[in-house]
């Protein structure tokens, strides 16, 4: 079926082959992955555009005795195609199935599991340093975005690695774009290395400067000799920056010319010391719907070959808090929007567009994009910061230190909140509800479903103080149970009154609650159902008279046991010394993988059904 | 007594000065910062550096309407001084007294509150933007030291600033040193600005070929014409770095020279849009004593203005760690000691001075330095991040997602835990408990005293799995209590045995709780003292045994209540139906304020006289 792919198993096989006949295997690769990622979804525009670059990689290196690392690692298909792993895509990013991040438990070819931005130069030279310290001789890559570069820790690394002068390879791949396209003045920076290399300014500055003088051919065989050297002396220049902190740059290289990238690679393998190469490869390559809108095509369904990928249709919870803060906006002029680097992925392409000026990508720079939103709070502003709650890790001690501690009316839109299903353990948004619950200072709220969303975004407006609003990722859903008013903090509800058991749960887990007892009513067991959607503060009215009016208490959260939301609610019984008996539900203490998020929650026991088994054996 | 500080209230008496009269200006405030911090302590030589920039500022600029952003902040005591503070330094980091850092509850001159590095250039670029959106005039400067720049979220600052062309100005205080000396690619490329700059480089190399003609005269004449033209069309290429990005550069220029200083300022203040001047100052300017030892007059007790600085004799708990570690290396090749521009700090000093290959101070860059540790770690390493605790939230992601999922034996040895005294709110060490506690795979614990922390370290080395060790501030002390034998991973001790009432206390909190058990023997109360060293995993075996032996139990942890110890403790006895009564003591659910150290434990309910009222209460 496929005459070239057919023939890989391993890198040995890669390095077998003939520059033009691993041209013809990068086709097959790309028909494969077009094909394959159709019918599972998953991560296409980067891998179509690394397909040269990670065959020229494994032809020139030795993996895994050479060990490449990934970073993002959404662009590490055609990685695992060729270490023997291209009979499993058929389950990518399925549960038990293939990840679609590098994973050491899959594959010694995977050196170090990666899922967020701008880690890999950090790692290659923690594995680098290692190395020279054992005195062992292998050759260490990582393999960068030009988006991912931008990301603070990448740029730490670098500093740090031009420093130590520790032997190792960067390869930046430069495509212009992170997810959606990439801002910023190193991205400025990079592109006009490309555009307009320092050689070609040298000469034409010369040419023009020698074109004035008056004598003839002496002086035009002079000058020559004069622009010659001079050319030279500066000669590469095109990433003077990196050189001038110590790495040296190779570059610019098309990403798409196998020759090209393996000759490069080859002298960079025998220099000693760190080196950037510079490769400009294209997002999408190969598949003409992918190559015109890479975003669109970053991480897709499953679609249609032919006709490309296609919109839903169903609305987006993400999209519908795009919408609802353009709202916002469009009848408050104080209110600015800010994301790092995912103006779609978290709806804000929608108020860029009607409020272009109040609109700040950041890039890769969750760290920035929260302090930032502190000093627009200063003078004045409402910013929201919409944030996958993951990625929100990155400015933890942002939010701490700038925002908690001047208490700055900033608020974080926390999207992704709980199991988000296939990118697995390093996205799933488990810790929030703890890492912010400690936090003094901060309004913590998640809504039962989204119109309660957007009313907690209106209450937002209100709080003078920070705030945080998580919510899960998928299609807006609406239970169109309990009160849509508008919200007063710490106020809870009670969604349907019961008797003996009361259930407190909070945000997308109260749709779980409210379908668990659906179960429960069959065997007679009515359990009040409380809408607690805030996890600081608490409705410690209604627990109060729900503590003397129910003998039995359960807390369910999609967020890890400790320091959540149970937690909270353990504290507060402990310490008005109500006499109930209490469960908290919560995910596991443990890294949970990929997969459909309902069999994760059935598998970790939050799905209704398991809620309800938990309900009956109190 | 000071002829020209005296006669300054506010920043309109400065404006009032000629040069010459600023210049004595800055004579008397050295005298005054000397004498003023010999007597209460505080940080020196940082504020001796920026004397003449700090008048230059207040000069050009009219604060607070313009706003200048004091990065990290330490160095702020000038800005204080000359805007009405200079009285309060009688007080300074006292209890209620003025702060060693910006405060906004101070000062409308202080912008912004500040305390941890890397902030200001976000914070600025924020209140330039939000000037803009409101079409207000005002300037806008960030004040950030060459070691701050290379934290990451400076520099994802500097990207996102060049991008949006806000007009702020940043200024770069380049003292080479952030603590300790500089480390990393951009220090260097820093240093080569004012070493060499690329104007004298390209006058060279020109005059160099030209030499090499034949010609005479005309020649000579043509030369001269090529040489200029060539060399102004390099011109300003200082700072080409920082030009390419979108940031002009101004630089470098005399830190110390108040005319070329003011001169700068006002060009820059006309110019529009993102500026960077790069200013040379040196720390500890102007006392001898400072100027050759700027990292000891860093941050200073009281001293002798005479004689300088004494070491105090005691060992400092980081210096024990430091030599432990420095031990453990001798027989271990495979420890690996990383700090973050902290190695006296956190006592890494001493083992850097034996064994230097091992030792890796990587700038301000504490994402990097996790994730680093990952790296090395990956590759066979037993690395050791030392880090104070409340920058540990820096990277804390990186914990998360690089450490803790891929489960790599890095153990952070976790300095500056609770209370930490006089650096007041944005240092004291008290979340970590619990945005730990939330991660899976972890091992947290906190020793009784220096000895067991010793122990605990030797136990690190046998776990092969992420280890956090949390310790105070301060001296090393010693209960000689207990078992001193090599521990086992979560296992208790009990310290003294009593009845009815359990107190369990975690690190530092076992010392109080030994002492309150003091006072509240003399009216017969006998609690059981137990020394739970480990938050992750507890000794459930005698947890056990103790819960059903005593009534009541109280937990004691100098960290926050949620999510914490006691919440751990809370939520085991939930889940095991213990019958017992809990108290839990923490820290509040607020920051707090700079202060002795005694003194914010007595105020917070920590003391052990606190302590043992709370044991009575039971």
């Amino acid at each position: 079926m496929y005459k070239y792919l057919d023939k890989v198993d391993s890198p040995t096989d890669v390095k077998k082959m003939t520059t033009e006949e691993m041209d013809l295997l990068a086709k097959d690769i790309r028909k494969f992955l077009v094909r394959s990622v159709s019918q599972t979804g998953g991560h296409l525009a980067s891998n179509l555009g690394v397909v040269e670059l990670t065959l020229a990689l494994h032809k020139v290196f030795d993996s895994p005795k050479d060990k490449i690392v990934w970073d993002v690692g959404h662009q590490s298909y055609v990685h695992k195609m060729i270490t023997g792993r291209k009979e499993d895509f058929v389950s990518l990013r399925q549960y038990n199935g293939l990840s679609g991040f590098p994973k050491e438990s899959e594959s010694p070819h995977d050196i170090f599991d990666t899922g967020h931005s701008s880690t890999s130069i950090s790692i290659a030279q923690g594995l680098a340093c290692a190395r020279d310290i054992k005195g062992e001789e292998d050759s260490v890559i990582a393999v960068i975005g030009d988006g991912s570069i931008t990301g603070g820790m990448a740029l730490e690394a670098l500093n740090h690695l031009g420093y130590t002068g520790t032997d190792m390879i960067v390869i930046l791949n430069d495509n212009e774009m992170s997810i959606d396209k990439n801002v910023g003045g190193m991205s400025r920076y990079l592109s006009s290395i490309i555009r307009n290399s320092t050689v070609n300014k040298v000469k034409d500055e010369v040419e023009k400067i020698l074109n004035i003088t008056p004598a003839g051919n002496l002086i035009s065989k002079t000058a020559n000799k004069v622009k010659d050297s001079i050319i030279s002396s500066f000669v590469p220049q095109e990433g003077e920056f990196f050189d001038s902190i110590g790495i040296k740059y190779y570059g610019p290289i098309d990403g798409h010319n196998i020759n090209e990238l393996i000759g490069t690679l080859k002298k960079a393998k025998e220099v000693k010391g760190p080196k950037l190469l510079h490769v400009i490869t294209k997002k999408g390559k190969g598949y003409r719907y992918a190559e015109e809108q890479p975003e669109k095509y970053h991480s897709v369904s499953k679609f249609d070959v032919k006709v490309g990928t296609q919109s839903s249709g169903t609305a987006s919870i993400s999209q519908k808090v795009g919408e609802k803060l353009t709202l916002m906006a469009d009848n408050d002029d104080r209110i600015v929007a800010i994301t790092a680097a995912m103006p779609s992925g978290t709806g804000l392409n929608i108020f860029e567009k009607m409020h272009p000026n109040r609109h700040y990508d950041v890039g890769i720079a969750e760290q920035h994009a929260t302090t930032f939103a502190a000093g627009l709070a200063k003078n004045g502003m409402k910013p929201y910061f919409a944030v996958y709650s993951s990625f929100l890790q990155r400015g933890y001690d942002q939010v701490v230190h700038d925002v908690c501690i001047t208490q700055k009316p900033v608020t974080f839109l926390i999207d992704r909140a709980g199991i988000v299903g296939n990118d697995g353990e390093t996205h799933h948004g488990m810790l929030d509800l703890s890492y912010l619950n400690c936090i003094p200072n901060m309004t913590v709220m998640a809504p039962k479903d989204t119109k309660e969303l957007e009313l907690m975004m209106d209450l937002s407006l209100s709080i003078n103080a920070p705030v945080a609003i998580r919510y899960p990722r998928g299609n807006c859903y609406y239970l169109e149970m309990g009160d849509y008013s508008p919200i007063k903090v710490g106020s809870y509800e009670i969604l349907s009154q019961g008797e003996d058991i009361v259930v407190l749960a909070i945000g997308n887990m109260v749709k779980h609650a409210i379908e668990a007892k659906e179960i429960t009513l069959k065997v007679n067991i009515n359990p009040t159902i409380v809408n607690a959607r805030f996890l600081k503060p608490i409705d410690e009215n209604l627990l109060d008279e729900l503590f003397k009016t129910h003998k039995k208490v359960i807390t369910i959260e999609d967020n890890v046991s400790s320091g959540g939301f149970g937690s909270r609610i353990n504290q507060f019984i402990i310490d008005n010394n109500y006499n109930v008996e209490i469960k908290n539900i919560a995910l596991p203490d443990e890294f949970i993988k990929h997969g459909q998020v309902d069999k994760i929650y059935e598998e970790v026991g939050l799905s209704p059904n398991k809620i309800a088994d938990k309900i009956k054996s109190l």
